[in-house]
């Protein structure tokens, strides 16, 4: 059984690249689990430190409570055991989010990906969120990692409440997907006596990121171009920031394409281009128009990547 | 069983006003179905042409989707025959939105309120939004009521996306909570040919919205001040203007209070002055502070209310 | 020499429709007197209370301090006496507004209307406007009408605020242009004890703010449909809400063409097809496309204005 | 006299770091000639590469246009020649801004930097304000930096304007205050091919901005800790990125303080504390109070500043 701790009070480990992988669907619409094998089975031979199943990109709100918690044990049982599987188990009531938390965690999840609850978004004050986070992470059997994305949710986790939950034996860090790097520097300073790890929500500022103190990233784009993103990461990590840099650059508006401009839909486009399986998103997520593919093919091709 | 539209082709009527009901809970979170039957005995007195169930004040988002039913069914159970259910259906997904309207049908429901889906809220343009509602009216076995409140989803349905849907034979209307009158107008004059009926979704513009040719309300404020607020729409409808005018005055900011300055937890609070259950609501909505009560306390008496 | 309040004590009526009018320049942007004139001849014949002069669509940034009070006195020795002159002084310091309003003044006229600062929006806050606005109306020789224009200043002039300044013997109304019926109903209410007067900022809500108490309009649309504008007026005044609503019904999107769709240019080019002079603005401001044109078109002849 | 670009045709070299420097007043609000000498001679002995005068920080809004211009000519006066002196001379209207650049360049300012015009944000697009800069660039005597600061404007130059605008021979780089770090590196990779020139827009992400590929920053921190600030700059340049991390990581909380937490006044207040010449601000902007001053000096001592 793990615990929430390991026996020298250290915090889990979670250092390093992660896709935020994607939902195959058969033409009906249902999950296909045969499809999602095929692409773990690729991920598997790239240096990931794992996967996070049921992000934003895994279309988790069109998922049904049992079709989340069994995409993350079908995951968990096709990889490798040393990647780790972080299960996004955000729900709007703490109490469904405490649920989902243990359900996943049985599921085989190796720590939770809390997104804020938003739909009272103007409710939503530090003194609510130190709330909820506390009490998913004072019940849940695994870690758990806070998750700031505030092109989806329209609310941004206040500085002062992740402070205040860096202190919490059970958070081991905070994905943050807003891109703000001086907010990103800034929780790095002010949990420095924490073992506190943030992650860059996005391959877009991803060597900015560590320039100021991430260490590692849950970036859709990982989802194409995954070697390419673990290879920034190592740049980084060797101190290479010149050859970073060049890599960078040419990581932005593949990135920007199947995220903020076009969403899911590219995402699920481009993998396709790159072997993975992509396919149609859910209802109400429309498919791209033959405009948009033809762009979002431009955003990778003028990089170099097509 | 109901048809889509009766046999003279006319769609269902929806005029009046209704109260988005809260849900109470007991102690350990659980729907207090006893509390929420006191109140239905108390609403039946009051002039409403029915009540809105699983709306924004509903705490939806904090239900589980059997309860969502299952305080549907109660409702309409304990509710006389001739006061309209109408219930939130809206789903993120389309899939999930269509099943839960049939769901809503099945348990009582005179006609669904589905909300814009809005976790992406960047691809939910109108090509996207008349897809998602098409489909849903398609196949509900009960009128459907759109529904837009962007201080929740942070979207707006779209002028040109609402004319369109207008013209489906089971879509009957829209709930308008975002308050711009200049729009909810235009909506009106655009959708002229079609017997398609707009509700303010608010007591703070009711007056407003009646000049310039709603039809109805939802107010979260006719949970509190049921009377007042049919007295409001009955001044409205015999062209008594002036006496409106001066009792719009004294609704706003009682109404301002219980919905975005304090929210949900000010209207239970608010409903327990007033006679009802109201009670606390499900985290990660915060109790009102005490200062904040004071305050809310204040806009209710300086109105002449309390 | 006018005084800030007459004998009796009452302030300024300022009730009734006002255009705020453009600005015509010759092709060298320079401001074309001539033009002007004729247009000021024509608006003469039309039974508005008056004209407001630098407001947003006379392009009063783009204006020099000499032009901006230039302009109005040519307006004032142009218009017949009955009709006011009312000027926009606003600048971004105290300082500057209250030499501008002391110098509008002095060109003729009757009120200046103040618009909130607002390049350092994030500092002004109530404290700040009303320390602004005090200074300004304790210093002007004529009225003072504040002045809310979120879609460019990015700033809400706070309703604490407006209430707290409608106290000032020297301050007569305000014009809203934000559209808020529910804000400009609790002004309303919350200014009844004083003398203070309400006018809506343009012609898309009039109706609806009639109905909760407004006095008059300042509305850009009145520069091209100035008779229509005054019959609606008229016919919200003798209690004829039916007529009004069809009325208003065919000025919004008019209106909405000539403000936030398209702006001043649209204005301009809307005023030659009815017989003033528009012209082009200065730059940046860029001439409209022939494809905008054909739409700008659309949107009054599908009214039935063209 | 200067010449757009050098003999050998290449742009002028800008990198380095620049104080937007405050504008003193006296009791009257007049310019402070005297004062602002004194910090004139103090910043001379800090390793800036130049001033800038005029920019957000300056108050230049509060300026009349003439005020602008002496300014600037004093600082020119009194600053060692080997300090570049980059002038703000942007206006709302294009005409204006071509002649306060013509008269900047007279005043002796080596470079103007043009803030986007904002007032009609709505139709502020890129045709625009590639025109506006287009002529701003083509008749002004000294190169051109433009200006992106959103929190004032509400306004980003689009990326693409910034890349079409990089291809004239008289605009040599941008200050992007908007602290999107993905957007900063997407700057420098699509205008790698031209000589332009990317300065962050604060210390906060100044350390990211050049681990992207910036070569220098005008911070408004800098009028207060202009030695740390440039020792941040050499730390970057020199590759010594561990201390870098450490020392911007301090100035974090201070910069957030003196900009977007409390604004300008809170610059001149901390001025004072480290030897320079502040004082009040112009009106509208209001002194601090004694609780905000409290909180300010906490975000320099907590940072071991004071």
């Amino acid at each position: 059984k793990r615990t929430q701790a390991d026996s020298a009070g250290q915090r889990m480990d979670i250092r390093g690249i992660y896709p935020p992988i994607a939902t195959p669907f058969t033409e009906k619409e249902d999950v296909d689990y045969q499809k999602l094998n095929d692409n773990l089975q690729k991920y598997a031979k790239i240096p990931f430190r794992g996967l996070v199943v049921q992000g934003s990109n895994g279309e988790y709100p069109y998922l049904m409570a049992e079709e989340r918690v069994e995409v993350v044990r079908r995951v968990r049982q096709a990889l490798p055991r040393d990647k780790l599987v972080i299960a996004g188990s955000g729900c709007e009531s703490t109490m469904a989010t405490v649920q989902m938390s243990e359900q996943m965690a049985q599921a085989g999840a190796d720590a939770v990906l809390v997104v804020t609850p938003c739909f009272y978004r103007g409710r939503m004050d530090s003194r609510a969120l130190i709330h909820h986070y506390t009490k998913v992470a004072d019940s849940s059997p695994v870690p758990v990692v806070l998750y700031s994305v505030p092109a989806n949710t329209g609310l941004d986790l206040p500085v002062d409440a992740v402070v205040t939950l860096s202190q919490h034996p059970n958070i081991v860090g905070i994905k943050d997907s807003g891109g703000d790097i001086t907010r990103i520097a800034l929780i790095i300073h002010k949990t420095s006596s924490e073992d506190f790890q943030v992650l860059a929500g996005s391959a877009g500022f991803l060597l900015a990121a560590y320039s100021v103190g991430a260490v590692g990233g849950v970036c859709a784009l990982a989802n194409v171009l995954g070697q390419q993103v673990c290879q920034l990461e190592e740049l980084c990590l060797t101190g290479q920031w010149e050859a970073a840099k060049a890599l960078q650059y040419r990581l932005i508006e593949p990135n920007i394409a199947v995220t903020r401009k076009f969403g899911v839909a590219a995402l699920k486009q481009a993998m396709e281009w790159f072997g993975y399986h992509g396919g149609s998103c859910r209802f109400p997520l429309q498919p791209l128009s033959e405009a948009d593919v033809r762009v979002l093919r431009q955003d990778f091709s003028s990089n170099g990547w097509l």
